[in-house]
């Protein structure tokens, strides 16, 4: 063990075909949970020595659900070409790279750079972990009221890390009628000030072309989702929304409106980001099994239909028989979800021809 | 554990003071083994990926022996800037930095830059790892001749990693005659087209300013060390030594001269860095153990103080009762090496003033 002759032929097969490092290192079955400590939970840019603790619980988490090897980086910079640069460096030792907790716009600049550049998957959890189980409770959601996904009028606020996301995943699982609004309110073409990530949404979204308040985007919708940490929402607000409206305000640890209000309004379903009120949006239910599965095909990426199947996995993870009001997504705690996500993760990375790999079923779970 | 307000206050309060991170995150009893893939074993600059193995097996030996945590890294970079800015992007993460099979001269550069911009120790086990077991085996060979270490002739060959510092820590020790010879024979003040790190060997080196070769280097020296990985050595220049000779031909895997030529010459004491002969000359008896005792401190550096302790320490494992020609240095597979090597440490720390903590006894063995 102390004199290892043996290492040089490993060494040196590795050096012949690179990619056997998923073979023959930890490349296999590690990520890193990185992040720069500059929008950490509620508390925002605390650095990266006082992000730590969060990273090293998310890395338990990884292990303890999806049976994935995560490492906790926090990064003493905030410049977007300098944590690109540190990750592109830090590649070859990671099968995949999950951000956390940083702060937008940076973000988006950030986590678009790495994908294109990097042939390992890269996801924002903050972003698209959010995303994930908002629609999946959505599916749900309109299950228990009997509407359509394709039909549903939906308002959000917030368009930063989660809200972008969220808006983006809806449209993409068939969502035709999107109003995204931020502090301005509605985001429409033309308005001006808008950035990049904004410009993109509003072509995509807000069909009719508003340009009032989130009051008016939320009149008549179906589904209200906050991801604002800012905005707030009365009982008023809700009760102009079409007949029985689904709630999230998934603002953590303030949801835009609070629950006691909620039971006041006609709100129908309500999901908050909170452990102590049912329908916890929580992206724990979705990061241990997307990176389970893409690590058991070698995907070199998590594209929309990893994340839309992610979603269905978890929302089916609640039996039509257990499905109501208060019940539409599966509890943290449950440890089958990440499996089921990781088989429906595996199965769209194929269908999506993203797979370095012939893939049977989960390994990463017995073999670490 | 998946819903964590208690997180919160862990970290506002290591916001309030980000050493606190030493006792409240994994950097108490963290490390990183990184490495640009540049100068692993004898097969060079094999790349990151074909690097990993070395690492992870250095990451073994580091908790195995020593109790510290280490995380194996293979940058894909070999820019002295861009590594010396990741590894400074890195470094609130860890508690410590071990570089590893990084080449020269650019090790030399980015543990410098690394050292002087970092307040947690940056070893790079190369260098010092092989500079420290180098010092222990002398000292106990000179015991088995009977000469002391400060009146031995050293010549060495090699100026590369290993070599610099090697002539280094024997200065330190207080070796008065060390003569450093490269591929074109002895280095010398005014030798047109040194580097910067052997520009500032000349001046205390080669006290005799002699300026030819190797060979002539050894004639009536009383030790040899080859950290070269290029020359050879002749049965003849051994013969050429002092009485007693003690040879360290360090080169792996092939010494700069064989031990069935060796046998042949008058040399007294071999040792080389093969684990078929004895007398291993092996860093695994040095990094653990300076690791473990620089973390259990909070030094903030490993000084040449603690590197001599360490060299000290691990000759001390050899009893005197024990102590042969053939028996200069502990097996590496002794276990308590490492935790004397650490003691050692912690008082050197101590006693140069680089620690931030009070250190008792070893807490890392038994907190991991």
């Amino acid at each position: 063990m102390a004199c290892t002759p043996g290492v040089a032929r490993v060494c040196m097969y590795i050096n012949e075909d690179p990619t056997r490092a998923f073979n023959l290192t930890i490349k296999r079955n590690t990520v890193t949970v990185i992040s720069d400590g500059t929008a950490v939970l509620a508390l925002g840019d605390i650095g990266p020595e006082a992000a730590m603790p969060v990273m090293e619980g998310k890395a338990v988490l990884f292990k303890e659900f999806g049976g994935v090897f995560a490492f906790p980086l926090c990064l003493d910079t905030k410049g977007v070409d300098e944590i690109v640069g540190t990750v592109i460096r830090l590649a070859p030792t990671f099968g995949g790279i999950n951000l956390e907790d940083i702060a937008a716009s940076r973000c988006f600049e950030i986590e678009e750079q790495l994908c294109e550049r990097l042939d390992i998957p890269v996801f924002h959890n903050d972003q698209h972990g959010t995303a994930v189980v908002t629609l999946a409770g959505l599916i749900n959601a309109a299950k228990v009221v009997g509407k359509e996904i394709s039909d549903l009028k939906v308002a959000t606020v917030g368009a930063g890390t989660a809200g972008v996301a969220v808006a983006q995943i809806l449209l993409e699982r068939g969502v035709e009628d999107v109003i995204v609004c931020d502090r301005r309110g509605i985001i429409h073409k033309g308005r001006e000030g808008l950035n990049p990530v904004k410009e993109a949404l509003a072509p995509t979204t807000n069909r009719e072309g508003r340009s009032s308040t989130l009051a008016d985007a939320m009149a008549g919708a179906d589904v209200f989702v906050g991801v604002s940490a800012f905005d707030t929402v009365t009982v008023a607000d809700i009760d102009r929304m079409a007949d029985d409206p689904l709630v999230f305000a998934v603002a953590n640890p303030e949801p835009e409106i609070s629950t006691e209000l909620l039971a006041q309004s006609k709100a129908r379903v309500v999901a908050t980001g909170r452990s102590d009120h049912p329908n916890q949006i929580n992206n724990v239910l979705c990061f241990p099994g997307i990176f389970r599965g893409a690590l058991d095909v070698r995907a070199s990426e998590i594209n929309g239909e990893m994340k839309i199947a992610a979603a269905e996995a978890i929302a089916d993870q609640v039996p039509d028989h257990l499905l109501n009001e208060e019940h539409i997504v599966p509890s943290v705690f449950n440890p089958t979800v990440a499996e089921s996500v990781a088989k429906a993760v595996r199965a769209a990375a194929r269908s999506t021809g993203v797979t370095r790999r012939a893939g049977g079923e989960s390994e990463g779970l017995t073999a670490v």
